[in-house]
């Protein structure tokens, strides 16, 4: 249909920055994006040369790969689970004690001669506040020389690579090498922090590592994103042992575009890693469930006030932690006075050695969270659980302790943790956020159940015989912190019952889990999303207020670069005659992924965009023909239709390089009245990179991706926005320059 | 941006017939395509009209209304939920005896004096076979008399509203009433049949009979399609008492667009309808499980190969049923010379008739499915289930069964209904599949059971102690052939093990129900996908090879009716003056749902697109406003620049209508070289229902929905177009010609 002409002048390559509203996104230069729209047309291309060689051993290799990945990303994250886990075991069991003799055991129950140092007096205090110091500075100082990206949960930094931006030094090896160990000591230490979000990044790194070794994946950005989703279910199957709650975690949390095919494949990734950790059989019985401690009857009508209120609570805690974390963040960015003055090292060994302090001394702190939290959602009653030594004052004689003395301590825990995991998350080492949240949570609940034990015990408001369980309020006090948190809903859900068995909890944990999340976003949004905005991640949030009262006009660069494909010897701004080399310089060289074609200097009707990269891989090309003329002092673009062709010498032909196949026609485009809500969803939901404004059929403008997050973000938030704004008089701009 | 003119000369209307490949799409006449872009649009300017109001009542009822229906349609779904249970053991304890003196009681446990037919000689056969035919012969006359579309399953139907088109019968109270009987009948009457696809389209019945009380949710198409996706989620958690796996089915199976606030809705409407349920106590437990039958170790390693069979041996079933069920629809849809010998209601007489005489004899097929499932998966060694006497010669004193004799009886039982099945589905009852082919599974997963409980006795290949529980074989099965026939994954896992309790069974059941898609994926499509292509209804699939391979070019219609905004007066064809109530006339009599608005006769630059609905709205309240001329001979249409206007006397601007600002100019547009991929993911992920082709600033093509899964399917099945071809001479045509 294209009426397409030759290239135009080809001349020198000067840029100045021009545009109404042109502005300088240097800060995201690292980030690229990814288009899928023509990721998804390389794929379908590549598959088409496969099945057209017609080897059958390629194309079940082309085929194989998509699932061999998941499954080798799945069986490598969960036995990297496996050894934090183990790791975590041996470094929290040292701040306690060790065993004389054999090093590796762990625990008093399999060391006859365990040796512990809180039998002498005070020494057992120094040793705890030493090593809990100890592990933290190791894991930071790891973190800060080797992969400063391995700090934090990474899930915001996965988000963003989800959301269709390229972050390698998130996904390279030494993140997923520091990682690994850094979480070992700082969980290990004792922080107020779990291994549940790292693990998601741990997956992410290895499916990133496992992906290079397949030509299909290894440099399509679109292809590489399904696999991250994958990876995602795969990282929480093995971090909670829930391959379900992995999946609808990925779908609902993590991934931006989520087709049928990508969910199969993260299924089969999530079986792989929970076989991988029963194969491993971390728990001794072969099960996956952490914390198992199933319910055999349905909680009573007469309860679910309490359950309404332990949401609210929740999602009252989570936002005020929201809060309270960013504040914190905020205060210790780079470049703040806090941060000049005290080092990232320092900082972890601060709160290492305050967590130190402060958690020694109350057995509810002392030990790692997760004995804490399966000791909460105990129901006593269950006799064939065997508890750990630590923490039989939970239960009296196979009831629930129900004294006040005991519901002030635990209340005192989950105060110290919550105040230590302020300030752990987002600190200089490796550290989730999951465990904390759900210890918090479990306190809370334990001491509502407690309260409606004693209710009911003096006002009986549920029928005769029936007993109210403390630690099934645990349990959904735990989910309601959490998603008041991360204000997540049907992955959590599914993620709590995977982790404790509760099938009877279902309809309770969701009222719950909806209300945390009511309550939270009444209050802030979520930590993960807030995080994404406090370091400035380029990343598409849903849809509001403001993006049905701005349109495209407001949105748009107007200031745009263009290429004409008119006819003429390429000659540079010196005077000097234009070559081939010259102008891939020019391309390679070019600030901007790509270039709109318009009619001419005068006419600008729009033609379509031009990609630099394929371009520059095109001349590349031409360049190694044989018939090159790479360093003549004359070559001609051609964008032409036939009937000019036909005018022309066939010495002429001869140097015409026909370029115009390589035009993108199809790039999308809106007109200036475009509501940003439909911008919004063909950025979001049809995975294009940029979008071109026109008038008819004329170009008067371009949105980027990166732009028009950056746009929206300063209609948020005016005052917040970092970037400097150039004013200029607008209109298009020639991208090379005649003479 | 724009420079629209004002509109132009408006005389007659006549259409002909043109366009290149302009088709006739009668037969989808009535389903009207929805757009979510323009509805969105709308819902957000109500949305702003009722917080301008500034009452607060009418704000919060505004947003209370979005949960309160969702609400309302999960309690009327679980009370009809609870209604059809109790309709379905009544009439199925009719077919083998009664309560004389209580004809409520439905059991002998309950009724003393029991009075069963089988005592009597042949007595107790006739009894059962006429029970079962009088039944499903009552529930065919209603469906056929009252509500044609209530028979069936009916989600091939919600699939296709929720796709985007309208479908108001299928949705409409006398639909809902017949299939809430219907279904109480049919599955009643013993047939091959279950209750819980129908669930769900009930569950959709009463959504839209909710929304008809919300002038937010009325008249907003796509804002209804969000309640319909939440009813889905209901009518899951009614079906199956499986409220997360109703979410995820609506999710994975029915929904076509799921953003996040409507997963909370659902969400909360599943959770309504369970609420709803366990205070209806079915099972007098207060669970909601089924079939509860929990283990309470995870299956050995060893037994994976089996469970790897199960799921393939299921797939291929699943398939056949899929192929063969598909062969009887085409056989006896309507026109066929079948149909025209063998009225609808005879047809289901004779299935239940033969279902009747077929399955008396035989225990286990006897007895209604729900029943037979639930001794399929039994344990035997669990004491504490109570189970009905008729079952109880599937445990010998605690242990399961094992003869061959018994494996045969249940492979005869389990092939039976198989085959029953497949005349079943489909016919003029309502009728849904999943518990026959859990029932099929069920069988086939437990003489597998028994098969590896006997291996494993002669030549043990798991560690001593260990017990092959051949129920638990029982449940992977029912998950293999039921994700056969459907086809889904996730949301079957979720169901499968809200179902049955199975928590230790997440694994195999994720690799059971995969390899299951993947296998009936290779043979067939989904069963509703299937019926959808057979019945023709209007549905926009996962985009494949053929759209890769397609362009816009190749699907546009390329005669296209225009209208343009010159200024003139306004005569018909006739001679006559235009009037208001003309042009009125014209825009409500249109065929089309809009009009393309171009430049002028010989100028096709596109300025825009008139929606009909938005004009005739408009026209109408101008004949109603004070200066109405709306009988004069002489009507201006606005849509100019105020340049324009300035021109024009005092005089003639009094008689202008201002319609420049109702012209939709953000339209989705594209070139022609776009591929048929990139308008797939258009249409399905912004929910937009057409699509102008332009070449640079003009017009040359309009692909509507309708006319692009038209020509889809034409590309897969070129035999198979019923639809006929008019050729013409192609190009823009006037949609109003001047006399």
């Amino acid at each position: 249909m294209g009426h397409l002409k030759t290239f135009r002048d080809l001349a020198g390559s000067t840029f100045t920055p021009v545009g109404k509203r042109k502005k300088s996104l240097s800060h995201w230069d690292n980030f690229k994006t990814v288009s899928w729209r023509k990721d998804a047309q390389s794929d379908y291309d590549e598959h088409t040369s496969v099945v057209m060689q017609d080897t059958k051993f390629a194309q079940v290799k082309h085929e194989l790969m998509s699932w061999a990945i998941p499954a080798m990303t799945g069986f490598c994250t969960a036995t990297s689970g496996a050894l934090v886990e183990k790791s975590v075991e041996w470094f929290g069991a040292y701040r306690l004690g060790y065993c004389p003799g054999n090093y590796l055991y762990t625990t008093p129950e399999n060391c006859p001669n365990w040796h512990a140092y809180e039998e002498h007096s005070w020494h057992g205090y120094i040793m705890f506040i030493a090593f809990t110091s100890l592990w933290a500075t190791i894991s930071a100082t790891l973190t800060w020389a080797f992969a400063p990206l391995s700090r934090g949960s990474g899930i915001p930094e996965i988000k963003t690579v989800l959301g269709g931006f390229t972050f390698p030094e998130v996904l390279a090896g030494n993140t997923l090498v520091i990682k690994i160990i850094g979480l070992s000591l700082s969980v290990g230490a004792g922080l107020s922090c779990g291994k549940e979000g790292p693990l998601v990044h741990i997956a992410c790194c290895w499916s990133n590592f496992w992906a290079k070794f397949s030509a299909r994946y290894r440099d399509n950005e679109a292809k590489q994103r399904e696999l991250l989703s994958c990876a995602c279910a795969a990282g929480v199957a093995v971090a909670f042992g829930a391959p379900l709650g992995g999946v609808l975690f990925s779908l609902e949390e993590a991934s931006t575009i989520f087709p049928t095919r990508t969910m199969l494949r993260a299924f089969f990734a999530a079986s792989c890693a929970a076989m991988t950790l029963s194969w491993w059989n971390l728990s001794g019985n072969g099960k996956l469930t952490m914390f198992n401690e199933p319910f055999a009857n349905p909680p009573h009508f007469a309860e679910y006030p309490v359950f309404i209120m332990l949401g609210i609570v929740g999602g009252c805690i989570g936002a005020s932690f929201v809060h309270f974390n960013i504040m914190v963040m905020k205060a210790r960015a780079p470049g703040t006075p806090f941060r000049k003055r005290c080092h990232i090292i320092l900082e972890v060994f601060c709160i290492a050695f305050l967590t130190g302090v402060t958690s020694y001394s109350l057995l509810w702190t002392r030990v790692l969270s997760n004995t804490t939290i399966r000791a909460m959602f105990h129901d006593c009653r269950d006799a064939t659980v065997d508890e750990h030594t630590y923490l039989l004052d939970i239960c009296d004689d196979g009831e629930p302790v129900l004294t006040l003395k005991f519901c002030l301590l635990i209340a005192l825990a989950g105060f110290l943790r919550y105040v230590q995991m302020i300030f752990t998350f987002g600190t200089g080492c490796a550290a989730g956020l999951f465990i904390p949240a759900l210890l918090i949570g479990s306190c809370l609940g334990r001491i509502a159940g407690i309260g409606a034990y004693l209710f009911n015990a003096q006002w009986p408001f549920t029928p005769i015989g029936y007993i109210v369980h403390p630690g099934m309020y645990a349990m959904l006090g735990a989910a309601g912190v959490l998603g008041g948190v991360c204000r997540v809903t049907i992955s959590l859900v599914v993620i709590m019952f995977e982790l404790t068995g509760g099938l009877q909890l279902i309809v309770p944990f969701m009222i719950v889990c909806t209300l945390a999340k009511w309550v939270g976003d009444y209050f802030t949004i979520g930590i993960y999303d807030y995080i994404i905005l406090v370091r400035r991640y380029p990343f598409l949030h849903e849809p509001d207020e403001v993006t049905y009262n701005t349109t495209a006009e407001d949105l748009m660069d107007e200031g745009v670069f263009c290429l004409h494909p008119a006819l003429h010897t390429m000659t540079f701004l010196d005077g000097t005659a234009g070559t081939l080399d010259g102008l891939i310089d020019f391309f390679k060289n070019a600030k901007y992924g790509g270039f709109p074609l318009t009619q001419s200097t005068t006419d600008p009707t729009f033609l379509g965009y031009v990609h630099t990269d394929v371009i520059s891989k095109v001349l590349d090309r031409e360049k190694l023909a044989p018939f090159s003329n790479g360093s003549a002092s004359v070559a001609f673009l051609d964008f032409m239709a036939d009937e000019e062709k036909a005018q022309m010498s066939a010495e002429e032909l001869r140097k015409v390089i026909d370029l115009s196949k390589y035009v993108d026609e199809t790039v999308m485009t809106a007109v200036a009245k475009t509501p940003a809500v439909q911008l919004q969803s063909i950025f979001r939901n049809l995975g294009v990179r940029l979008i071109l404004i026109r008038n008819k059929g004329n170009l008067v403008g371009i949105i980027t991706k990166k732009a028009f997050i950056d746009h929206l973000e300063e209609l948020h938030n005016p005052e917040n926005s970092m970037m400097g704004t150039v004013k200029s008089s607008g209109g298009l701009q020639e991208a090379l320059l005649p003479t």
